[in-house]
């Protein structure tokens, strides 16, 4: 394309309240502009570089199996009554009155449509499985739309959902879907982690990654281990366990009673004692479906709410007030200890592997020291009751350790089992003739959050570096004057050549300044430029690779080759 | 793809409430299903049609070179009240209020959109003109949806618009998207005409072409010429005229009165005169802008009211009531007509053309017969004030006559001038450095509607027949019997064979009757259709059309080579 007859006006300064690279990389290089909070245009830039990742999501569903089809936006609440949702998903769900009253949900999702289908459409294993995707614009009314792409209200997803007859076939499924995911994640050229995730607010029974980029932006915070493959969300993330035995041998040591008046918190056992909070077991109170708990963690160490309750089954969790800890247990708060309590006391693996340890004695004044959790508590359960922490070991290879990175959702593989198909009677006759509900997974990949994260990731001071499956041309072509024959001529030879051999070129024959030519191909960041300058009256440009801004003096038709080559290998 | 694993439920019986042939079959053939009253879900092989459309579009778009972007759906009303359609659109806008209670329209079309972006990307006549395109679902609350995809109210629309400094640029970039909507109907192998129409509710200064695809089920009538291109909607064609020399040299009969004692409408004249209403002058009173107008038409054609507006540059028109008619000419209705009325008098070139004709006299009881309006009107005017008749002679090559078709509204190219630009302040400076209002085409497509069209036009008793271009699969290839080693063994040969050549191939896999195979390619309506059958043991099957259902025994050889010549031309 010719840049004179391109729809693009870069800007210098970045809008003021763009906090996200990508999102003031986006505006500056004219891909994006907003018509409302968290509601955006792709401008043609923008829409080509979108296309571009919506064919490579496409590529790997098509190759995965699943079959493309294209749901409503529009979706009548009566079905979300059905899955129970209609109450429960709140202001981010918009809702609207057709010109009969009849209310309408902008979908945010479509578990409840793709049920309501396929529940017509199937009633025999012999049809099961099948997954089916879309690439369609989803409505999410944000309360704090953010960081351009990464948080809007209008935006593209792919969204997929699989139906197995047993949960063997969902796990084949998922399996495809999380190879597909890996693969398209790959060919965008992002740098991201299959991340073991919490289930959440969609439901469901099985298993969940999330597919996250690694970026600064990230709102999530990643687990992953420094030598295997392993990731999983700070609150999912299950720190590795030294066989016991590795810490034998140290409970030599009998249990003492310390003197420690007024000293209540574990800065001023800190203080005091002169140690370190990884010396001290805390123990505190939990209200677990209306039943106490005592919980026991490394004083360094977060309690996990989320792991305390699924442990013990509860549907409920909340930190017991002050007054309710001195009625279950009769003691001085700032002196609790796990020792002697008649409430169940859950102990986090990482106490247990603790030699000794500084815990509250149960009496106003006293600690212990020396405790040994396995030694000294009766009737102990084990668990893990706490969020990773840097440098705990990788629970996958046992070798690395965890490191914490910051991380963009991009997808999300989910195994939802029999949630919708429950709920809205998604049933399929099996080969003994009984009814059952089809086993269900989901799976989201948010198209335009690619284009976001894949910018955190590849940017410098001057602008874009686009990977080469997503850049929106392959090659810029700029000659330095636009008034000067000889140059202008083998810039349009050039263009036309790589025209011809299937090569997006796009050709700056705008009257402008070199550098301000220079200025907007570096913010806009098409992978390879080539300057047409006085040289070119000898058969020779400039080859300038974007990411690395390296300049070589190369001929034509090298130039040409190269060219070339790097198209072959997209 | 194998079927075995296609997600495809063909029903046997037409849904009840589906009207057009169209809705059925694709209702039939699973291509659609209905989610509520006009809102659709497209399953894969309806999915996979409306893609191949899609790209169809985007090709010819890019060809003519515009450029594609992607607008939101959300649409702040502001922008509504700006260009002063939000309180003329009515309830067809889709309203609805985020959480913080502002309020949205749903895009039933992105005039105000484009024009609000384009006004902060571009100041100068050096940026112009260019062209920009979407393909992005729209949103329209019908009152009656019906007809299935082509009256829904959520759809798939291709929408275009331009920009020129001046009218000659407008006529340009509006001729490329003429042409390129040419080839696009064409490509989709779509009967269709190019029509004049009227300008309509959606404003504008200058001309206007709607793409009709001729069919019985379609909403408007189109008037076209037997012998050329001509086309115009039967409100919008203006009949070809005589010269007036043909038809002189008829007033020889002097002018006479008859008495016709209560006889008053043309029906009465008809019958009491033994004559044609072809032979008889009606005159009719209108209220134009609160003034009072004669119109007269031959007794046989329907008199335009756009047309009487239009030519006197007036606002509103409506047909005055008796008393009204009464009191302006002080005389008796039925009795009324041209001569001697002192209120202006508009005449249709038709009664100009005829010789002589019968005509109120404007005298109870009484019509003139040897009437001729040039020689016995005063103050007349003359013009088009008519809707066109079939068997009119045709405007343009005054050879062919008219001949009315129905036709489905598939494209609207449209010079909309300044409407928007001037509302919303877009605007250029010229090359004097002068502020002006860019000058505008909007130019849209209904994509889904496509499909409906291209149906209504190709299918027969036993279901759809596919143009090649938008076709699910080139090729569906039915074993007869699954359980037949060599069949199937041949069947897989050949499927692995096409799909190694790029062709799409469905091959029927699935473990049922001819009979049932057969109906189900016949309904979904695949190109070509290979038969495997007994004698792929000796390397033959057969070759059938869908078109003609024309079943010929070739060997595989010949099959393939045939096959890919068809995909060649695609």
């Amino acid at each position: 394309m010719r840049q004179s007859q391109l729809l693009l006006t870069t800007l210098r300064e970045s809008p003021a309240d763009a906090e996200a690279v990508s999102h003031q990389l986006m505006l500056r290089a004219g891909f994006i502009r907003q018509l409302a909070a968290g509601i955006y245009t792709y401008m043609p830039l923008g829409r080509r570089v979108l296309r571009k990742a919506e064919q490579i999501i496409r590529e790997e569903m098509d190759r995965a199996g699943a079959q493309e089809l294209l749901m409503p936006a529009m979706q009548p609440v009566e079905l979300w009554k059905e899955s129970g949702r209609y109450s429960v998903y709140g202001p981010e769900l918009i809702r609207l009155h057709d010109r009969h009253d009849r209310e309408f949900a902008l979908g945010p999702t479509h578990e409840e449509v793709i049920t309501s289908i396929v529940r017509e459409e199937i009633n025999s294993y012999r049809k099961l499985p099948f997954t089916l995707y879309q690439i369609q614009t989803k409505f999410r009314d944000e309360r704090r739309p953010r960081y351009g792409l990464l948080r809007s209200r209008e935006f593209l997803m792919k969204d997929a959902y699989s139906f197995d007859a047993d949960w063997n076939g969902l796990d084949q499924s998922y399996t495809k879907m999380f190879n597909a995911y890996n693969r398209i994640f790959t060919r965008c050229g992002i740098n991201f982690r299959a991340v073991e995730a919490d289930s959440g607010a969609i439901g469901g029974e099985g298993g969940t990654h999330e597919f996250m980029a690694l970026a600064d932006i990230g709102e999530d915070t990643i687990a992953a281990c420094t030598c295997c493959e392993y990731a999983a969300n700070l609150e999912k993330a299950e720190p590795g366990i030294l066989p016991l035995e590795a810490v034998a041998g140290f409970d030599a040591e009998p249990l003492e009673k310390l003197l420690t008046p007024g000293v209540r918190t574990i800065d001023q056992l800190v203080l005091s004692l002169q140690i370190k909070p990884a010396d001290i077991m805390k123990t505190v109170i939990f209200m677990v479906d209306h039943n106490a708990v005592a919980v026991v963690v490394r004083g360094d160490h977060e309690i996990n709410e989320i792991k305390v309750k699924d442990h013990l089954g509860a549907k409920s969790i909340s930190i017991a007030d002050p007054d309710t800890v001195e009625r279950v247990t009769g003691l001085p708060i700032g002196f609790i200890g796990p020792r002697g309590l008649t409430i169940p006391v859950l102990v986090d693996h990482a106490v247990l592997q603790m030699p000794y340890g500084i815990a509250g004695a149960n009496e106003a004044d006293y600690h212990y020291r020396h405790f040994n959790a396995g030694r000294d508590i009766d009737l102990l359960q084990v668990g893990h009751f706490r969020n990773a922490a840097e440098g705990d070991r990788c629970p996958s290879c046992n070798e690395g350790v965890l490191k914490f990175h910051r991380g963009i959702e991009m997808g999300h593989v989910f195994k939802l089992g029999t949630k919708y198909s429950e709920k809205l009677g998604a049933t399929f006759l099996d080969s003994a003739g009984k009814d059952q509900p089809m086993i269900m997974g989901c799976y989201g990949i948010g198209v335009s959050r690619i284009l976001s994260a894949v910018l955190e990731q590849n940017h410098d001071e001057h602008g874009m570096i686009w990977p080469s499956a997503l850049a929106p041309f392959h090659v810029h072509l700029i000659p330095i004057s636009s008034k000067d024959d000889i140059q202008m001529q083998a810039a349009n030879d050039l263009y036309n050549r790589l025209l011809e051999n299937g090569v997006e070129a796009l050709l700056d024959d705008r009257e402008e300044r070199p550098g301000v030519k220079f200025k907007d191909s570096d913010l806009i960041g098409i992978p390879i430029r080539i300057i047409i300058g006085k040289d070119a009256e000898y058969g020779n440009v400039e080859f300038v690779e974007r990411r690395n801004l390296k300049k070589e003096s190369i001929s034509i038709h090298d130039a040409v080759a190269r060219i070339m080559e790097f198209v072959s290998d997209l």
